[in-house]
């Protein structure tokens, strides 16, 4: 009887835990990791202050882990489009068309993810999920010189560069200013632009052969 | 008399100013960002805790200044070689060069300054730093594209794109896990090597003509 009532608590704990980290994630996703206050947030969750505390030792605690499961399906969204069909520069174009549209439809979400200054737990993360992209890039980059796609000196430094280059174009044209300016119809690139731009920019970097043809 | 008394106070205030923020700049070089406390600072510069919290209101700011002062040294050495002579790719090449040498000098400010989890005004800088560098970047593309050196479509995407690629490419070498791995003989490439690829993955995205001669 008494393992029964502790399972079933701890069943409630993880429900009332998940019930936290969907609130806080659509917070985020309305108005950046600035929206995610404990307060704000136990009153989403309609909790006392004190109770969400019990689950989550600080802000910068559980924006880490909003900041990692938001991540992570986008890792995994973009390792099955590297992992897929076709060459290896097809594979590429088509992940970047990918991630920059997810991106581009929630704007205020990626910007969070990507650059919002936030609680040195995020940057942490951030540092971490880094790699993560790096690794799949890495794997997508063996694949493409062993085909002889790519011509590539360094795999990992490469990998490094395709990370950083993603990001930072991103990070333009998805930051809060950018968006005002867009707003305001003096926005810069759209989406299919700014995908075709990226694109060649990174093929051309891994010295590809030919032009990916976008499938 | 009370003018000159005010005058003589606000220059002794400057210059205990400039001592913290000299002091604390050392200890960023030395450990980074987490070896910026206000208790060891104050220590250091041979102040009350409290004497420091007059000049800087808390831990972010003072930091946040510290990594301002640094990154503007950065954007300035930049600025110099890329508005130097030669051509756009040679110059390219040249300030490519430059900025990984200053960071592989001093690798742990490197670090602290591109990608060291820290407080959220210092990810703030991070961003105006960042479309500092941008800038200067734009402004070579527009000369390199004008003397038809550099086949770009969009100059600010691109520049975008070689912010992140650099500042990228250097964490990975730079972080003290890959300086461990270095220390220990196991290590990735050194200084040449990087130089050499970041120079072929930037000037290979610009679509430029020839490979730079190195100047």
């Amino acid at each position: 009887m008494a393992y029964r009532t502790t399972a079933s608590r701890i069943d409630r704990d993880q429900a009332l835990r998940s019930r936290i980290l969907a609130c806080a994630h659509a917070r985020v996703v309305e108005g950046g990791f600035a929206a995610l206050t404990m307060q704000a947030l136990a009153e989403d969750v309609g909790i006392a202050t004190g109770s969400l505390y019990r689950h989550f030792g600080n802000k910068g605690e559980l924006a880490a882990e909003v900041f990692a499961r938001a991540s992570q399906l986008e890792v995994d969204s973009l390792a099955d489009v590297l992992c897929g069909e076709g060459s290896a520069a097809e594979r590429l174009a088509r992940g970047l068309r990918q991630f920059a549209a997810r991106a581009w439809h929630s704007r205020r979400l990626a910007f969070a993810l990507i650059a919002e200054p936030v609680d040195p737990e995020v940057d942490e993360q951030r540092l971490l999920y880094r790699e993560a992209y790096a690794e799949l890039f890495c794997r997508l980059l063996e694949d493409g010189r062993a085909r002889g796609e790519f011509q590539v000196p360094s795999i990992s430094l490469t990998a490094a560069c395709l990370v950083g280059a993603i990001a930072e174009s991103l990070v333009g044209p998805l930051s809060p200013p950018a968006r005002a300016l867009r707003e305001a119809g003096q926005g810069p690139d759209e989406l299919e632009t700014v995908c075709a731009n990226l694109t060649t920019f990174c093929l051309r970097a891994l010295g590809a052969s030919q032009p990916a043809q976008e499938t």
